[in-house]
């Protein structure tokens, strides 16, 4: 008798659910080790201080396409996607390492360009290279960076404390890193389709900025400490506002209600998507790598909160039983859905 | 006009002067940061607590192969790889972070594989696996592991710190994960060619669990914290012992002078590589993923360095004027050759 075995495919899963899977049932046992997997960061003790530990993948031709990726771009980017997750938790980077696998085929020269980014952004947001590993790679390009930085640990702030009534808020404004690679990839298959014909990137400045050189927003951390706000949870947004504000919602046990009309979108990203035949809402809900950062201050913060430039306001938090809605410009109400594996 | 510009391959350069190319400029601009890029792993300053920092990258096709990896040893070997560069440092680990890119292919039950390997391997080396990143890959898969450990600050050894007469140390034996994969990849080329030929893996034991599922030294580090011996310098051996004593000894700015006789090769290492028509010592020299440990203790600790089990002494630190040698089995001397990038 012979029984097949039935596997799982990942996309049954989708990413969160699929960490989850894998390591749910893993105990911490050092006791440097305050917070594990779930979060923006690790948390660590050690001594009087509390550090936080992050890394993140970029993988060519998932996360960037070196046919439109300028490399020098690509590793201010990556040190972006590494400080970024620091900030998300009210911490201050200070060092980071990056490991790349590259094909052999790549010249010093472009590996040059990769690490004047690299030094570039290190240098923006004062945290030190301190080492990583390089391989060869038989395929595509692949970086890994990995960040710690130094927390006040009464300051944290984690996806988890979210409470009945905060304020939501978002910093900048979304989705116009989704319009940009939708114009890159416009333009590429344009140019795959017929050569001869030269990709037209004029005009997309501000979209093609965000998608290729992103900034961390450091400077809010620094706004909302001088500001003495201290968020409730936060998380920075690069699944899409959608599955980012989902996991806000489960990890502090609460249900959102959202303003379609007060979700920041630039004009130059709405003009883009119009064009695209997008409705600019669903790029900033399903897009992603904004790294702006979503979070929420409680509702008495409500006055300061909103006299500061950059920040929006989008909602409030509600009961877990309401469920996680967006009340669209016609008054109507929407159930918000958070993507999958991709 | 138009000058084309010659562009440097990689190969050109080497992986240790390619990363000195691009990294050598860099200064660190925290205070935390004390030692950057060019050892083991970085050494951090966090209040009282010094810590240690590396990464390491394990890509398809260059480091394993999943047609002979069992998933679970791979994830077991993920962790050893980070654990081990904690370890040549004389330092503890504490936590780590493993992040993957993987095909979408792959199943929810290949995985739960990997991790039970990462999850024994934590056990066995008393680590906590706090975070991570997945990704979908459009080829092969990637690992990339961050490990974070603590160190008396006292007693880090550096590769810088061998000095002339220094004795040469290495734990273990040397060559078998080379013999083990040479194994392999015979059986994986034979298998290919007719594949009504299944692999005949018997009687190679040892050196297969040396390359599939590789230990890292702790109880080393432990015996010579308990025989009162902190090494002057101390490397892991994952590219070679010539490759790494290579490390050793431009870092401390001195020679070496090893003995072909007494490096450590166990017997089954040396069957099978004259049955592959390769010198035993070349597996040795230039084979690489040993995870033994490489260091120098002063010469005054001679008689207690070689009571130790596991231990060999293979030689000594000389003037850098006498070059990097080693005297053959018939008294003759060679110049040691360290291999490049590949």
């Amino acid at each position: 008798m012979s029984i097949k075995q039935k596997l799982t495919q990942l996309s049954e899963l989708g990413e969160f659910r699929l960490i989850e899977h894998l390591t749910g049932d893993i105990k911490l046992r050092n006791k440097s080790s305050l917070k594990g997997i779930g979060d923006d960061a690790a948390v660590l003790k050690y001594g009087g201080n509390t550090l936080v530990l992050s890394t993140d993948l970029l993988v060519e031709g998932i996360h960037f396409n070196l046919m439109y990726s300028p490399l020098k771009h690509l590793g201010y980017k990556t040190v972006v996607a590494g400080v970024s997750d620091i900030y998300a938790m009210n911490a201050r980077p200070q060092q980071i390492t990056v490991s790349i696998a590259v094909s052999n085929k790549i010249s010093v020269e472009s590996l040059d360009e990769f690490y004047s980014g690299i030094k570039l952004a290190c240098e923006r947001y004062n945290v030190d290279l301190i080492g990583g590993d390089t391989s060869s790679s038989m395929t595509g390009m692949m970086i890994s960076v990995a960040a710690l930085g130094i927390a006040d640990e009464g300051k944290l702030v984690y996806r988890k404390g979210a409470s009945l009534n905060d304020l939501i808020c978002v910093s900048g404004n979304l989705g116009a890193a989704y319009a940009g690679i939708q114009i890159l990839e416009r333009e590429r298959k344009i140019f795959q389709a017929d050569n001869r014909i030269q990709p037209d990137l004029s005009g997309y400045d501000y979209v093609l900025e965000r998608q290729l050189k992103p900034e961390a927003r450091k400077d809010i951390i620094d706004l909302l400490g001088q500001s003495n706000i201290l968020p409730t949870s936060m998380i920075d947004i690069t699944n899409g506002l959608a599955s980012d504000l989902f996991q806000i919602c489960k990890h502090s046990k609460v249900g959102c209600r959202i303003y379609m009309e007060k979700i920041p979108i630039d004009e130059e990203t709405a003009k883009i998507a119009r064009e695209l035949n997008i409705e600019p809402v669903i790029c900033a809900l399903n897009g992603g790598e904004d790294y702006e950062l979503l979070f929420t201050v409680p509702l008495n913060k409500s006055e300061i909160v909103s006299s500061l430039k950059e920040i929006s306001v989008i909602g409030h938090i509600t009961g877990s039983d309401w469920g996680k809605k967006m009340v669209t410009s016609d008054g109507g109400e929407v159930e918000l859905k958070a993507q999958g594996w991709n």
